[in-house]
C-alpha cells in the first residue's frame, strides 16, 4: 500500500471504491478467542478495561489472528456510565444496585471530563495506535444515549425496557435531562478518543431496537444526533475525515431514521437484506454489516456461501459507477462459542470474494 | 347487531369496512388479570390447558372484563409439541430434558391425530363457543413450524437459536424433515380447531424474528405456507371465510415475505409504522397490530394518544375508498405487570377513536 494512501477501511467508510471490501467483527476482541480467555483468567473484566496495557493487548489479539481491516478499542459502554457517578458492578453482566429512576437521581449524575474520569481509555487509545500496523485503523466507541439510559434506569439488562419506558411516558422531562447528560458525556468521551488517535468512532444503540418509531423520533434519534453534532462542533475541521458509525440492533422498522442521526456509516443487524436497507436509507451513507453471527457455527462452505450473499446484497445496481458503500461485519457481536478458525474463514472469504479492480 | 351480519372482527379480517376498528390483545388471558392468577393459584399451567372448563373460563375472562372484539383460545404452543412425543416440562418456562438434535430423534417424532392426542383442546373450543356472545368470534392458534422446531432443538427459550441454526447449516435435510413434521402437526391441529368451532386461526412465529432473510426464504416461509395450504386442502370450501393470521415478531426486515405465507391477516410487532409495513406488504392483506405493550405502563392520556397514532398509521391514503384493513392489537403479548384498567383504557380508546360511518 502506498504511503500516501489512507487505510482501506477509512477509504471505504468515506464511500470510495476500494480494492476489496474491508471487514472487521463486532466483539472481535472477546471470549471466543483462547488468548482472550487466557488474559481474563488473570484479570477481571473491569481491570482489563482500566489497565491500558491489557486493553491494548486485547484490542490487538484479533488483528494478529484474523487479519481484519480495522481494530476496535477494547473497552465497555458502561465505563462512561460509571464515570457519570453510577455504581455499576459486573457479576458477570452489568448491575446497578441503585438504578436511576427519579429526577433527583438524574440530577446527581455528572457530565464528567473524560481526561480526568477515564484517562485510562485515552492512554489505551494512544498505546494501541503505537502498536497497530499503519494500515489498520482504530475505531473508538461508546454507547448511545438511549442505550446508556436503559442501563441506568433498568439497573441491568432487560427484555422489554419496562422501567425505562415508564419513565419516558410518565416523566418525559426527566428522561430528556437524563438523555441529554448521557449525550454530553458520550460526545466528550468520543471527542477525546479522536484526539488521542481514534480514526473512526462508533455509537452502539444496542437497546434502541426495543423502541417504537414514535419513541425513536422522540427519545432516540435526537440524542444520537446530538452526540455527532457535538463532536463536529468540538473538533471542527479535524473531525471531517472521521467516519461516524451508528449501530442500532433490530432497526429494520426505522432504517430511514438511522441516517437522520448524522452518521456517515450505518451498522445493521442480520434481520434484513442490505439491498432493502439501502432502499430505505438512501445512497449517501455507507452500510456496515450484516451476516448472522450464528452462520459461523456452520461449516466453512456455508460461511463462504453466506459471505457471497451479503456481498451481493451490498452491490449497487450498477457496479461500474459510484461508491461501493459497504464495510463487511457481522450483524451483531460474535458469539462466545464461535470456533476462532471460522472467524478466519469469514475474513478470508470477504477479502477473496470482494476483490476487484479499482 | 343484525342476526345476518358476521361479527365485526371477522368482517374486518376480510377487509370489509366496519363501524369501528376491532381490537383484541395478545395474551389477553394472562397473568396481568387477578382472576387469572386466582385460577393459577389452584391449578398448574398444563392443567389449565388440559381441562376444558378451565381453558374455557380463562378464555372468557378478558372478554367479560375488557369488551374485546375477539376471544383467543387459552392453550399453549407447546401442546402440539408434547403431542408429537417431546418430553416438555414447565418450570416455569418450557424445558425439554432431551432436545431433538439428531436425525433419529426427529424420525421418532409423531404427526399426531389431534382428536386422539389433544381432544381436550377441541373440547375447550366447543365449550368456549357455547359460552361466548355470538358477536365475539373465537380465534384458534398454534405455533408456526420454525417456532416449534426452535423449542424442540433448543430445548427451551434461546437468545440466538444457536443450536437450531447449527442444525439448519449442518443438516438441512434433517431440519427439513423436522419442519415438515411440525407443519403437518400444526395443519391438522388447526383444521380440527376450525371443525370444532374456531372462526379464525393464528400461527405464531415468535422465533422467526431471529432469522436472516436467507433463512426465512429457506426454512420459515415455505413451512408456514405449507400449514395454510394444508388447511385449505383439508377443509376445502368451509375454510374460505376463515381468516388465517400470521404473526412474526421482529419481522420488519422481511414483511414482504410474511404475505407470501398465504396468510390473509399479518400480525406485526411495534417496531415499525403500520404505514411502512403496508408499503412493504401491499394492499391485499389486513394488518393486525401494533402498539408497544409497554405503552400500557404509561398514564391513560399517553395510552389514548398512542392509540390514535397507530390508528392514523393504519389509515389508507384515501380513507373514502377500499377496505380499512386493520385489526388493532398490541405488537406483542401484554406484559404481566400491566394494570388491567389500562388494558380497558386501550380497548375503549380504540372503539371511540376509530368510530366511523360505514
Amino acid at each position: 500500500m502506498a504511503e500516501t494512501t489512507a487505510p482501506l477501511f477509512l477509504r471505504a467508510c468515506r464511500g470510495e471504491r476500494t480494492e476489496h471490501t474491508p471487514v472487521w467483527i463486532m466483539r472481535q476482541a472477546g471470549r471466543y478467542l483462547p488468548e482472550y480467555r487466557a488474559i481474563r483468567e488473570q484479570y477481571d473484566f473491569l481491570t482489563t478495561c482500566r489497565v491500558p496495557e491489557l486493553a491494548c493487548e486485547l484490542t490487538l489479539q484479533p488483528v494478529r489472528r484474523l487479519g481484519v481491516d480495522a481494530a476496535i478499542l477494547f473497552s465497555d459502554i458502561l465505563i462512561p456510565v460509571i464515570a457519570m457517578g453510577a455504581d455499576v458492578t459486573f457479576s458477570p453482566g452489568p448491575y446497578l444496585a441503585q438504578p436511576i429512576r427519579t429526577r433527583a437521581a438524574v440530577e446527581a449524575l455528572r457530565v464528567p471530563d473524560p481526561t480526568e474520569a477515564m484517562p485510562f481509555v485515552l492512554d489505551a487509545v494512544r498505546a494501541i495506535r503505537q502498536e497497530l500496523p499503519p494500515d489498520v485503523p482504530l475505531i473508538g466507541f461508546a454507547g448511545a444515549p438511549l442505550t446508556m439510559a436503559a442501563y441506568l434506569v433498568e439497573g441491568g439488562g432487560s427484555r422489554n425496557l419496562a422501567r425505562l419506558k415508564e419513565l419516558l411516558y410518565h416523566e418525559p422531562e426527566t428522561a430528556d435531562l437524563l438523555l441529554d447528560r448521557c449525550a454530553s458525556t458520550v460526545a466528550r468521551h468520543l471527542s477525546e478518543q479522536i484526539r488521542a488517535g481514534a480514526q473512526a468512532v462508533m455509537l452502539f444503540d444496542t437497546w434502541a431496537g426495543l423502541m417504537s418509531p414514535v419513541d425513536i423520533d422522540r427519545f432516540v434519534r435526537p440524542y444520537a444526533r446530538k452526540v455527532f453534532d457535538a463532536i463536529r462542533q468540538e473538533l471542527g475541521a479535524p473531525s471531517a475525515g472521521v467516519p461516524f458509525i451508528y449501530y442500532a440492533g433490530d432497526a429494520a422498522g426505522w432504517y430511514d431514521r438511522c441516517a437522520e442521526t448524522g452518521a456517515t456509516v450505518i451498522g445493521l443487524d442480520w434481520r434484513s437484506d442490505l439491498s432493502q436497507a439501502r432502499r430505505a436509507i438512501g445512497p449517501t451513507v455507507v452500510l456496515q454489516g450484516n451476516l448472522d453471527p450464528a452462520v459461523l457455527f456452520g461449516p466453512p462452505s456455508v460461511i463462504r456461501e453466506r459471505v457471497s450473499a451479503v456481498l451481493a446484497s451490498a452491490r449497487p445496481a450498477s457496479d461500474e459507477h459510484g461508491p461501493i458503500g459497504h464495510v463487511f461485519n457481522l450483524g451483531h457481536g460474535i458469539l462466545p462459542s464461535t470456533p476462532p478458525d471460522h472467524a478466519k474463514v469469514l475474513v478470508d472469504a470477504v477479502h477473496e470474494r470482494s476483490a476487484r479492480s479499482c
